[in-house]
């Protein structure tokens, strides 16, 4: 999905993958389980018009599963956004493609191999993955969808995924959530799940999604891939005005490294069989704000256990930006701070370093003035007007950073510019788990 | 000095002010020494026009010298960079309207207080330490330049300072270069010299230069610092232009974690006592070629020990990108990669993971093609053509980035430009650093 410049790449090591779990609810060996994991699981409802299998395709990892299908009633509508990097990965390209037909009958994600960096041969290979699964699913193969993460610049076995779909087309259940957010796991140390229930018009309707975060297996890099599904009856121009507008403040507003993935992508898809709501064809209609709010909160849901899954993250860090010149600003503001390695390190020691954050106030280069910049951690204010508040008190502001969930609240005080991001801390074990040696 | 986005601000503990050694010829207690630090110090020449002295003022520090006093002959031309931060300090705020003037009599440094964020208060301490060297030295107070590197937000003690400056002047000798590197040091773990001579018009002129890196003392952080002297005869307007262009390939082209300090500082004074070679009134003045390119390489010299002691650091990479749209879109990718925690933790483990180089790459937002990218660690080519290099050779890779200067090459292949950046590798002694609790 597109993230800008902020954003949830992330990558794991080779040798993970052959001590990986045969169920993947456990971290791969030496990753410890995010200690901001969530102490339970979403259980998502079965949804009219998808059904979901998985496979242990030996795609790369052994003894877990490595391959999603999805196969979505005929009609399905389907929207989505894409990293925006320069190198995007061939079933980024492909699913781009798809997009202008709005349609969609199945997806098929692998883990394992990202596709990327693969050249002809990485389209081929897409295609032949699509090609074979519109053949089981009895589609075209622009209605396909693909995402492929994991190594990077090594070809597609595409044969291993395309073997196992005709069986995963059978086997498929209107369950199987939880199996599925496990599938598509790299260096995740949980799975990520939400689920909303929504009027539209006094119907209701369903929304279930999953996601992923940190990836693996050198050399390579992690990949943010999230999934929604609704039994809304949506068209995807709708879709993809809602998707846009929701990813803005979710998925597009949380960083872990400043990295962007070659293969980011967040896909929403309206079955339509849910519910048998008036058609709405604009996604401002005043019907849609139900479905709207929590499609936004359930984005916002699945963002934020990415984040709290960031490698090496002990710590949910959320910025808010006030008073910028615009809000443009303010968002640049808030990700240099969130993108500091100073200010982040700070945050990992429960160092209530205020400096920091007046340093990268001071490099994001965006409108400010030292004398009307107030910065506080949660309610403690600790600098105010070009200096060290009056109010400042060094324990309450070291408690205030001490927490599993710290506030960074920024008022520059020249506009009405706002922003909030989030971000994690920067700990020894996101060096560990990126500077390990490949072996 | 400006660094814009990549910079080499950097922090350091309170704790290790109390137990630095009598001597700052060691690094503080708990920061190993660079392995990368020079295997022996440049041995400065005497600089005619300039005396120097050092004092142990304890403006934070115990049993060290912290402030630096350098008296310069009368009709001293000076020129000058800075931070392009927006929360620049007192001292820099100063320089900057100094610097009009183009005259310079004393430079006056100290380390322990960065004087940054101090409102109204922190600048007429400034203020109340220039006029009291004006007063030493019998110059105008816009004459006598300042630098502070240390804590931000903590009030100057300004009378620490001043109440030295009288012996200081008095004490001032030709010699002490060695001695003023290490009383600008806070976590720098060597002091940072270069020396160069060269001939303008036949005459032999020298050039000195000391800088610090690694700041220091939280709630803080690091500065970067240089302060670069010659005996040549040549006004105020030159020096900016040859200052302006040399810093560019120089102290411009480091980072070492993309944070930007609020006090970076780069002077650069002539005292006009060294030689009788003929007045220049133009930097393209052919006669200065050979000075241009001595100073250029000091600068590099300098700027390279920074990145050799940047906090953490095991390893020095150079990262050269080609074939471009222009040379800022070049500097604008060489600076992702720079600045990549995926690359620089890659390269930390001995990891040719070339993928995070394509990664880094497609996140720049600069013009690139897949299928013309090239990417090499040294002279082995990883990556061509959109896929991996069929020349791949892993262990010839891994040989490449095993090393304690590693090259990382790039070329866009879609055009001309080209540009030339360091940085050093990320480890987790970078985390300890920065992440150590304040105490």
């Amino acid at each position: 999905m597109a993230k800008g410049r902020g954003a949830a790449a992330r990558t794991a090591r080779r040798a993970g993958a052959s001590k990986a779990k045969p169920a993947p609810k456990k971290a791969d060996a030496g990753h410890p389980v995010s200690p901001l994991a969530p102490k339970s699981f979403a259980a998502l409802p079965p949804l009219a018009g998808v059904r979901l299998a998985t496979a242990a395709a030996g795609v790369r990892y052994k003894d877990r599963t490595d391959v999603l299908m999805a196969v979505m009633a005929p009609g399905t509508q389907v929207a989505g956004v894409f990293t925006r990097s320069k190198t995007s990965s061939a079933p980024v390209e492909w699913c781009r493609t798809g997009l202008k037909g709005g349609e969609a009958r199945a997806l098929v994600v692998n883990s394992g191999n990202a596709n990327a960096f693969t050249g002809k041969a990485g389209f081929e290979g897409a295609r032949e993955v699509a090609v074979s699964a519109a053949a089981v699913v009895g589609c075209k193969a622009q209605e396909v969808f693909l995402a492929s993460t994991g190594v990077i610049g090594e070809p597609l076995p595409a044969q291993k995924i395309t073997k196992v779909l005709g069986s995963l087309a059978e086997q498929g259940s209107a369950g199987g959530w939880r199996a599925a957010a496990e599938a598509i796991m790299t260096t995740d140390t949980y799975p990520k799940l939400a689920t909303a229930a929504a009027q539209i018009d006094g119907h209701k309707v369903t929304i279930n999604g999953i996601a992923k975060g940190s990836g693996m297996i050198a050399p390579d890099m992690a990949t943010m891939l999230a999934f929604v599904f609704t039994d809304a009856n949506l068209p995807a121009s709708v879709l993809q005005d809602l998707l846009s507008s929701g990813v803005k403040p979710s998925f597009n507003a949380i960083t872990v490294d400043s990295d962007t993935s070659t293969s980011d992508t967040l896909l929403l898809f309206a079955t339509g069989k849910g519910a048998h709501h008036p058609a709405i064809s604009k996604a401002n209609d005043r019907r849609l704000a139900d479905f709207k709010r929590k499609l936004d909160e359930l984005l916002l849901n699945l963002a934020l256990q990415v984040v709290r899954d960031g490698e090496g993250a002990r710590k949910q860090i959320r910025i808010d930006v006030t008073g910028a010149a615009s809000d443009d600003s303010a968002k640049t503001v808030a990700l240099a701070v969130a993108n500091s390695p100073l200010v982040k390190t700070a945050i990992a020691g429960n160092d209530a370093n205020w400096g920091r954050v007046v340093m990268a106030v001071g490099k994001a280069g965006e409108p400010a003035d030292r004398d009307k910049l107030k910065i506080a951690f949660g309610n403690q204010v600790v600098a105010e007007k070009g200096e060290r508040s009056p109010r400042y008190d060094e324990a309450a502001a070291t408690r205030a950073v001490s927490g599993s969930e710290v506030e960074i609240v920024i008022d520059l005080g020249i506009g009405k510019g706002r922003s909030r991001v989030w971000t994690c801390d920067l700990t020894e074990g996101y060096i560990r788990i990126n500077g390990s040696y490949r072996s």
